[in-house]
């Protein structure tokens, strides 16, 4: 038994067994110790932010982390933005960074950089096993911290030759630890300024937008409190049955409008909201002037606890509003656009499905369309770092093989983890891919005025436009493997969509909006 | 007159005229800045790490930097691997990191990370201009310090009201670092030190495998003296009338078998040879027993001067061996392998023609093949992070418009930063791009076995294999707007690489090897 043999042993014995990976040289024996060990399962991803992103879906559907592999500083590297969404979705994850061997590290070779600087801000644990027999003891320590709560990346840096040496000992049992409810002097604090205030809101964020949770929350709905979530979380139950509370508008101002005479905000696994980006003359914080805030429940404690205590002492009923099952009976008609596509997702999208979304300025559209639909549950952007859409969908179909899969990406955004579709193909995956193709960065025409920068001339039109040339995703996406169609049409689109949930395995969608 | 004006007028009047950039809501000021000065071309690449190779084959080829525009901590993370791989080519680049409004920092928004933490590894130069009025100056002190000597990407963090807010003033203009001749008594114990030693070697690295410092290197092997270049060299002049340096080869076994007897080994911008990886009982410094080592020029000096100060010493002729122009009369023929790849770029390639190398294990085959074809440039891969070779294309192609440029890639490389394909289109760059599909980390396999990881079973070699399913590069290829063509013979590739040598703008070759 070597150091990697370990390394492996100890993750399976805490339940990790996905490892999405793309290694190096320094990985080798890693690579070769998972030939003893089936249970792990290897998902090779061409390109590192594929990888972390998996992983991240994989964590918010399976609630236990899988294992990246990554290839010293540069691999780590390529995985930073996915991390920095899963850091911001509390997503456990262990990262295992192959490294030079220890002694080798000195000589500074071509692939040497400062691995423990570059992780630091995406990492919530970071150690590096430095000898064969600090390996398991790490690894279980890794898992325990990468629970959290609330959860998030750690990272466990790896030398070669920490993997290679010989080794001894059983695997390392970590403790899982536990999301304590909130204090009981929290949650009178909370029903007293609730029912103190003239327009109190409850804003849900991360676990407080899980299905039991918002069973919960939906009482307080219907003992007359307005309930919102945040804007983009990590895992919201949704559609027929599920309590639908309110979103809080991405634009800061729109938010403070919708906000108007709120005199009191309760948090719940979220804090103060504020506006995604700085613009001149615009507030940054998302709470109107003299509303009084507080906290029932921060992220790191047991949201369904406290919104049922909290409900419990408002005297609220026992059951709240939920989402009637409403689907449209036509298919969509004409020239397509995103409210078609939410359309069709919403007439033949089964049970279960998971969306994960990166659909940027397409996604409420769909939304519009889904929030009737059957019940389902969505994987949202939470850190901002748009080509997650991909990824999350590979990670969600591993950890559930038996749930529909739907991928919803801007073109701008599927383009910076293409190579998700290949994984896709490779390991047969339930994903459908829609790709919504208007050939801009939509979203930056917008920005573009709001920031009061102007109209874009020809420079600045030269770094908003993807038209130029069209990006003809259908033979992109077959490239890969991947059986692909376009769509002008939302009748089109219907038959499409139905086809692709009436099989199995990966399949891709061109919506030309 | 903005903080962004400023910024970029600061830029342009420092000589910095290319932009590689994907843009965010954090950096539209910049961007609308760029309709003011068109002296500064803006181009877009859809994924950062195409922005960064770019960059890094721009810096190579013009001798100044280019600037990034990277959105936040998560669009430099895209951007970090060929940032290392920029590092280690000592390439100026300055990197622009857009970043929230000052006062927005503390809210840590969604997009919010420790970006000063992020960029350290990669940067040799790092400062936030958190006023406006900082923009100017903070431009040309990067503008200088990316120069070094020796070079390297730094990183400017524009916040996005530094950006917005009005300042005043001229462009600043900074002093460009000159690269010093290396002091006399250097020179001299380096010639003592060969007088004296029974196997002398010289190493060039860097700068020193540049024509002039070429010409001047070959003097000493007419003196005598065996010289070496680097296995991975930023930027070589090399084929016909050039002087060809051995090549240090890549495992450190292989290396030291060739150094035997050497008793004397002298650097020129270049350090001790250490191996790429560490093996089991393998040596991780490349240099023999009891051999001497000196150095001539320091990588910040500059080596022609005291390469030619040296041969001096030394008595050299006044001009040492240059390779002979030696071009295939035929076709290659038969099933496609590296060697034909070669021999058709030795028959077709045009003087001056730039290879951007990120070919891995296809570049032996090359190299053999045009080591006496037309005098050209090639840019290797410095760091070891593949994907770098799409994106020095773009970047060495935006430098030199009037070069021939070739990009040669493995399969399992070009994926990485496959989005740079859709760059070439928009710019319409004379660019050719070659990925050697050979559907397996071919090098990995190598490595499987010399690392002592033994054979790959099942789980392995699902980490390695690229065949499953094989991606269709012509279909990956035409959908980014490139024609593309397969070539599984000698013939076939012969022809298309005439044709593309024939015609001008992108075009892509996959060679099924």
């Amino acid at each position: 038994m070597n150091g990697a043999d370990a390394l492996i042993s100890t993750l399976v014995a805490n339940d990790v067994t996905a490892c999405f990976a793309n290694p190096g040289t320094s990985e080798m024996q890693f690579v070769a110790a998972l030939d003893g060990k089936p249970e792990m399962r290897p998902v090779l991803c061409l390109f590192e932010g594929v990888a972390t992103g998996a992983a991240d879906g994989y964590g918010r559907m399976a609630g236990k982390p899988a294992c990246t592999l990554l290839h010293l500083g540069p691999g780590y590297g390529n995985g930073v933005a996915n991390l920095h969404n899963a850091r911001r979705a509390f997503t456990p994850i262990v990262n295992v960074v192959g490294d030079h061997a220890t002694y080798h590290r000195q000589y500074d070779a071509p692939l040497n950089s400062d691995i423990a600087t570059l992780v630091k801000p995406n990492s919530i644990w970071v150690r590096s096993a430095d000898t064969p027999h600090s390996v398991a003891g790490l690894a279980a320590e890794a898992v325990a911290a990468s629970y959290g709560p609330p959860g998030g990346p750690v990272s466990l840096v790896l030398p070669a030759d920490s993997a290679w040496l010989p080794t001894e000992g059983e695997p390392v049992i970590a403790q899982k630890p536990t999301r304590p409810a909130p204090a009981g002097q929290a949650v009178d604090a909370a029903a007293q300024a609730i029912k103190a205030a003239k327009k109190p809101v409850v804003l849900l964020g991360g676990e407080a937008c899980r299905g039991e949770a918002l069973r919960a929350a939906a009482r307080l709905e219907a003992a007359g409190v307005t309930v919102y979530s945040d804007t983009f979380v990590a895992r919201q139950a949704r559609g027929a049955g599920v309590f639908l509370p309110k979103k809080m508008p991405y634009f800061g101002e729109m938010a403070l409008a919708e906000l108007e005479g709120v005199d009191l905000m309760v948090f719940v696994g979220t804090t103060t909201p504020v506006a995604f980006f700085a613009y001149p003359d615009r507030p940054s914080v998302l709470v109107p002037e003299g509303c009084e805030t507080l906290t029932l429940a921060e992220r790191s404690e047991d949201p369904v606890a406290g919104l049922a205590a909290l409900a419990d002492a408002l005297g609220a009923p026992a059951e709240g509003p939920v989402q009637p099952l409403a689907i449209p009976d036509a298919a969509p008609s004409g020239r397509l656009n995103p409210y078609h596509v939410g359309a069709s997702i919403a007439r033949h999208m089964p049970e279960g499905a998971v969306i994960c979304d990166d659909a940027v300025t397409s996604g409420t559209g769909v939304a519009a369309g889904v929030a009737t639909a059957r019940a389902h549950e969505t994987l949202a952007l939470t850190g901002g770092a748009i080509g997650i859409g991909l990824p999350l969908a590979v990670g969600a179909a591993v950890a559930c093989p038996d749930r529909k899969i739907l991928s919803l990406n801007g073109d701008g955004a599927a383009m910076y983890t293409v190579q998700a579709l290949w994984t896709m193909v490779r390991e047969n995956l339930d994903i459908t891919v829609v790709v919504f193709a208007n050939h801009t960065y939509r979203i930056l025409n917008v920005e573009m005025t709001r920031t009061g920068a102007g109209q874009a001339g020809p420079s600045a039109s030269k770094l908003l436009d993807l038209g130029d040339p069209k990006i003809d995703w259908v033979s992109v996406a077959r490239g890969f493997g991947l059986p692909a169609v376009r769509c002008e049409t939302g009748e089109d689109f219907d038959k499409a969509f139905a086809a692709a949930m009436a099989q199995r395995g990966p399949t891709f969608i061109e919506a030309a909006i």
